[in-house]
């Protein structure tokens, strides 16, 4: 097995989290696809590991409440796939997703030394489309037609954020270095300033992607910080004014 | 300095590297960001290193020449910064690459030891922005309106691929981890079969990220493949009636 | 009041008739708005002219009963808009739709004569925001994120038109001059070949802008057709082996 | 020849115009395809009626000039096509254009009485391409890479829109009922306010549809204002403050 070893960039992107400013008011927390397809043990079709699982929605019930309470907005964006007559799920319009499909084994697809499929994942009406029931409060806002790893991609998530008048998105889910990363990716070329919530995201594809996929983010896009580092972020970002920045010009009648 | 172990996937993508086809008549090479801004030292702004600048020069060229033989379009995308009265480069605009400017020491920015800079970064007609000599050909195509980490953003490069018939798109450039990443992940959410050349890219923020980018795309969306393997791959996909079958139907007068 | 000449230009429009396949096969039917908050005059919220109306409804009936019997996919897209605390509804987020509402009285805004609101319009879960009952059938697809003019912006509709093989649109509903005009204008950027149906579509906003969309459709940059029209090309363009063409590669398991 | 009467919205109108208010230092204007290839009848493609490019070419200069004066930045989007080896230009993909192309004499095409051609239209480095040399200044901003009939497809218009913080778009240019009417769709579409410069647009199509492309505008998605009544609002939109409030945050070094 290769190894490889992380270069030390401690001086930069500790420079950069003193310079980081959250600012709730002009915030907003995006959740990546934290739906039972990979997180309930039960239903999943693409499991990450369950360790993983249970750190996850532990942690991002946490940040979730204390964001919520600030008055953030909480958008979870998940993927469902429509059947289509005479292909399968829209996944498999995919070249590599039909390419896994048809030349390897399930156990060595996609999560490794786990099951998983494309053509069976997430479609319409499936208990793997749900919400993980502690994640979702009724004032979150979802937006269900994800199709592939970018959460703008064919979604009003843009349009949503410009609605809400947010500047800065942190993201958290799964995977790390897929639907997070590319979600990263797309909020940085939009000029969002882009925040990963370490303790909150994951991978079914490995730890070395997660880990890689977190210092694509601090090295070269944007910040990841901790739930304590959020908090205390979050914090120091309200102005005392903060309940009226949020709110957009008043509509009359 | 943290060490990681990459996983092994290689059961899982020599399956799917026995099954890749690539038809030239509907292929093309997207040349990311091959300008003197990143691989030439005496005027690049962001520096790749040395060795990694020539390596990538030299085997990108290999590529591109039997790339044109066989008929494949090859499409240069580079990035060109407008300078705006009161802002700066167009890429001050980004929170991150402005934290970096005003928080960061030149020489710890995005490339480690090496100094680099956003706001003089490939501003419109400085030298930067000009195309390796040896990678640019008359037949080639030029998008230079790139402005942020994706080649699709804000480009014709979609319109363009359409127009072109391209089902196939073979990336190389710089640097692996972002822009040649970031363009993987959105060809990929446009369905396109995403194929990396790793001998012809290269990462200006390190090795490690470089790694990772490539074992990202072979592990999450698409394929890797060496010069090599590229040119065997052309070879066995050319069907003998390829060269109608790129052509779009006729044009009358 | 005045009045204007409408330039013939039927020697054109004819031969490009003439020159009209639509092959059942790689077409779609798009149904833009055929909801209850146009088209039901108890709960509308954007009514049209009642006799358009029942003229839409009656005629979209039969259009899309004829397409589904030829295996053609249709595709409802609706506005839906969810409540934003501190601002309303989505759409009030238009400076356009913002002055209306502030500015002018309920029954000369955008229908006129008839009381409309963009601020009460198809809040999500809303009557309004349903599919009138006879024009949905179980094997349509609904995309029901729209929140602006644009078919396509903010929603999956490109990737489902991809997904499905479609080349050619046909265009039904409300309004003739901004829903299915903006949608034939990016169908047409597209590269789609536009139809717009112009027994299936009514404008709230007055015959003369309806007339105006038509025209415009047919003029600048597709086909306008009759239901009778519709159905004389589809049989002529339906090749015998419809049923495969249509058919994506299969997929195994 | 059908007529058709305009139906009389003046009521809303004059109190949507009253309301308006046009800041110049967040206002850009966005003139679209001046170029020789439709307003210099010596070597136009796609010519306008020559009386409508020259009172469309005098009127611009005179509002340009103006906006200018007042900070107001100036962005030119033009339509380039490159050639395409098998298919002719890269509009030849467009299966409109190509019908006409292939079925309709180059009188009787899109420019009624007048010869015009979509495949030897806008060349690379042809004379169609260049802005008519008096609507240019040093300071203006040029996107020449549109493609179809909206400046923001395929383009980074929103972009730099977004980086000169625009909220405004003010549009001149050709034609009123296409690229005009559908760039205003799309302007509107991403919450900018629109307004579209009456003196300062003109059709290739026909007055008719000119005429429509105005009413379309002013009574569905914006305003629609005079040479006079553009300069009346710019003054009185222009805050003592307007200096600063167009700079960005400031950039050191």
């Amino acid at each position: 097995m290769a190894s490889i070893e992380i270069l030390d960039r401690s001086t930069m992107t500790e420079r950069l989290y003193d310079g980081l400013v959250i600012d709730p008011g002009e915030t907003a927390i995006i959740a990546i696809d934290m739906h039972r397809g990979h997180l309930d043990m039960d239903v999943a079709t693409m499991p990450t590991k369950p360790e993983d699982a249970r750190r996850v929605i532990g942690n991002a019930k946490r940040a979730l409440d204390f964001a919520r309470a600030q008055g953030v907005p909480v958008i979870h964006v998940i993927l469902v796939y429509r059947k289509i007559p005479g292909l399968g799920s829209e996944g498999m319009k995919s070249h590599f997703w039909r390419a896994l499909h048809e030349l390897v084994t399930e156990e060595d697809r996609l999560t490794p030394g786990r099951r998983s499929t494309v053509n069976g994942h997430n479609l319409e009406g499936s208990p793997g489309t749900q919400i993980i029931p502690e994640l979702l409060a009724p004032s979150d806002y979802v937006i269900d037609n994800k199709k592939r790893l970018d959460c703008f991609y064919g979604t009003d998530l843009k349009a949503l954020l410009d609605t809400l008048g947010v500047k800065t998105v942190c993201l958290m889910g799964i995977n790390t270095n897929t639907c997070v990363l590319n979600t990263s990716f797309t909020a940085f070329n939009h000029d969002f300033r882009v925040v990963v919530l370490s303790d909150c995201v994951g991978s079914m594809y490995g730890d070395d992607l997660h880990v890689l996929g977190l210092q694509n983010v601090a090295r070269c896009l944007g910040w990841v910080v901790t739930n304590e580092q959020l908090i205390e972020k979050m914090r120091a970002g309200a102005p005392a004014q903060r309940a009226e920045s949020r709110a957009p010009e008043k509509v009359p009648g």
